[in-house]
């Protein structure tokens, strides 16, 4: 059986941090400015008072203590509260996407790594929550930029979209259609929260990871991890959810509205997804004859710290800690689809031949995809 | 080597029809009120006026002489101009997308026609060309609503999305992901058309096509067809576009621009994509030792009748006919990437055992896939 090893990652940080202070300044500062709009609707009881926020809510319920962002003048005003267009957005159809250009970043990292150059790449696909562009595909932009071969396409499964297109790629390699692959999965995904949401305006972060897939056998990568499992589920659940999509090419009037934004029910999410996670993981160690103690580290999803910690705790019985499990929605924030992968980019370093770890991203859809991984 | 079969296939056709001869009224009204409205600044010579499209105009550019819309009501209102909601679109976020309701009466008929029931599906994918929602999945919706089992996802490549979602579900096959997968190409695409451009107001119409692929050692489907080669190419092109995505989130008041739907450089695209499809099936068929002759039919993209009788006069040096390449665009006008597959659908019952069929998709990106099917 051939075997497929990720040969090299890269990650693309955008140039602008926001932290909470920042955040909940705005925030707060558009509290104040609709209250006081507001005030005699909120005295006769007709509307209620926005209540404001703070560094410490939003390090308590989530971990996150800042965020990169293509673009912050929007999110810190408290006149806009919506991401602003990227330095890097051209003006005509035909300037690379801000997308392509993460992407481009990205895949240069994780190539340089693996050793390969872009004409030896034949499949790419970009695996991302939400979309810049549709038409033309992302994908196709990106293959155009670096010089790959063969075949792109775009695809998607929310927070997910890493593990799925790792697999989906893995599956064309091992089909004979692909012989070395590009995943890239670009959260540019800040444009996409409402601002204006207490419970969700400081849960996402913009940031780009790529992967390279090839052969074992063929691979020149200093550092490679064979992929020796996988397993992808879905069912659906409403409780992470934004309207957007071309349906509000009918309903324009609407483009500004709540639901078009992310929107997500964070306790029904935590009730409901981590049992299915946990249970997922544990069959899927079980039924490769492995326990939580053969895996050095666990890559998990990064939305939430208080879902992590709940996660290592029932899997392994102690404390998250970085070694275990790292963390690094503290300085990401929720990255949706890239999360579990940048952990994997910035934790694989001390790993030794042999050693095992666990990837598992889990979120909106819901989805949840596993990988055990092995240093080659 | 395991061999892979598309068992069953159905389409669902939208409720409404739309002549030419409607279209053409409403966008006549439309420049009528246009030029009366800037009568002066036309005549200053600051304006161009609007001239008027014909159904003759129409049908020789491209062979459409009806399309199906899920609603016709704003397409023939000259002061809306823009498909409005379908009667089928919910108003609550846990109502079925109108995509999901049409990829659910797709996939009925498909399953019906292979023999196949939900809880047999373990991989559905949705690959449609443009997506009335991102989150949650509609591939996932679609697989509630069915009852499909295992997962799903949502993957996109404009004309040749049927074509790459297939690919990419025999690659999960082959690979033991998956063992029989749901392909769903619902082109809801009218939504994204620009209905005051003369030049391309008329080309799309909505339409959703599935298909079922099984081991062929498992199928007991009564037609069966063998997908015995494939060959996927993407190479950017911007001559098809709309930009159309999340960037709209952070230039709302562009919703309604003209960019944000289709446009096309119809003559760019049929001087520089015909070349690379006639040279690619010609390839395709020459490495797998085959010749045009060897092919019983071809189920062609269907964007335009000019571009099919072009590509098969170029193959075969005879003229197009509904035996060889049967054309299904003058009823469905471009379905995008369910045009080959609406093709395959009604035009493969009398194929004989053993004979040979090539299915071609090409346009936006641009994309080409082409696989050589033979009747089981």
């Amino acid at each position: 059986m051939t075997k497929i090893v990720i040969s090299g990652t890269g990650v693309y940080t955008p140039p602008n941090t926001i932290t909470n202070d920042e955040l909940v300044d705005s925030y707060n500062d558009y509290c104040n400015k609709f209250n006081a709009a507001n005030a005699d609707a909120i005295d006769r009881g007709e509307m209620t008072a926005k209540q404001h926020s703070s560094t410490a809510f939003i390090e308590k319920a989530s971990g996150v203590k800042q965020r990169y962002m293509m673009n912050k003048s929007g999110a810190t005003n408290p006149d806009v509260m919506a991401t602003e267009l990227s330095d890097l957005a051209g003006s005509d159809l035909s300037d690379p996407s801000v997308s392509s250009q993460m992407a481009v970043a990205a895949a240069k990292k994780a190539m340089d790594k693996a050793g390969v150059t872009p004409d030896e790449i034949d499949l790419l696909i970009f695996s991302s929550s939400i979309w810049e562009r549709f038409v033309p595909s992302i994908a196709v932009e990106i293959q155009r930029d670096l010089g790959t071969k063969g075949y792109a396409f775009d695809m998607a499964m929310g927070c997910s979209s890493a593990t799925f297109g790792m697999s989906t790629a893995m599956d064309s390699m091992l089909s004979g259609m692909a012989n070395k692959a590009l995943v890239i999965t670009c959260e540019y995904i800040t444009p996409a929260m409402n601002y204006t949401d207490r419970d969700s305006h400081f849960i996402f972060g913009d940031a780009c990871v790529a992967m390279v897939l090839e052969r074992e056998a063929e691979s020149k990568a200093p550092v490679q991890f064979r992929i020796k499992t996988r397993e992808l589920f879905t069912e659906l659940s409403y409780n992470i959810a934004a309207m957007f999509g071309s349906r509000v090419l009918m309903e324009p009037h609407k483009i500004m509205d709540e639901d078009q934004r992310f929107m997500q029910n964070g306790r029904t999410v935590f009730k409901e997804l981590l049992p299915l996670v946990i249970g997922m993981v544990q069959k899927h160690l079980d039924s490769n004859n492995y326990s939580v103690a053969d895996m050095r580290r666990m890559w998990l999803h990064q939305a939430n710290v208080n879902m992590n910690t709940f996660a290592v705790k029932k899997l392994t019985g102690t404390d998250q800690d970085q070694d275990t499990a790292p963390i690094i929605l503290d300085e990401y924030a929720n990255t949706a689809g890239a999360g579990c992968m940048i952990a994997f980019d910035k934790y694989h370093q001390d790993f030794k031949e042999g050693e095992l770890g666990l990837i598992c991203s889990f979120g909106a859809s819901y989805s949840i995809g596993c990988m055990i991984v092995e240093r080659v």
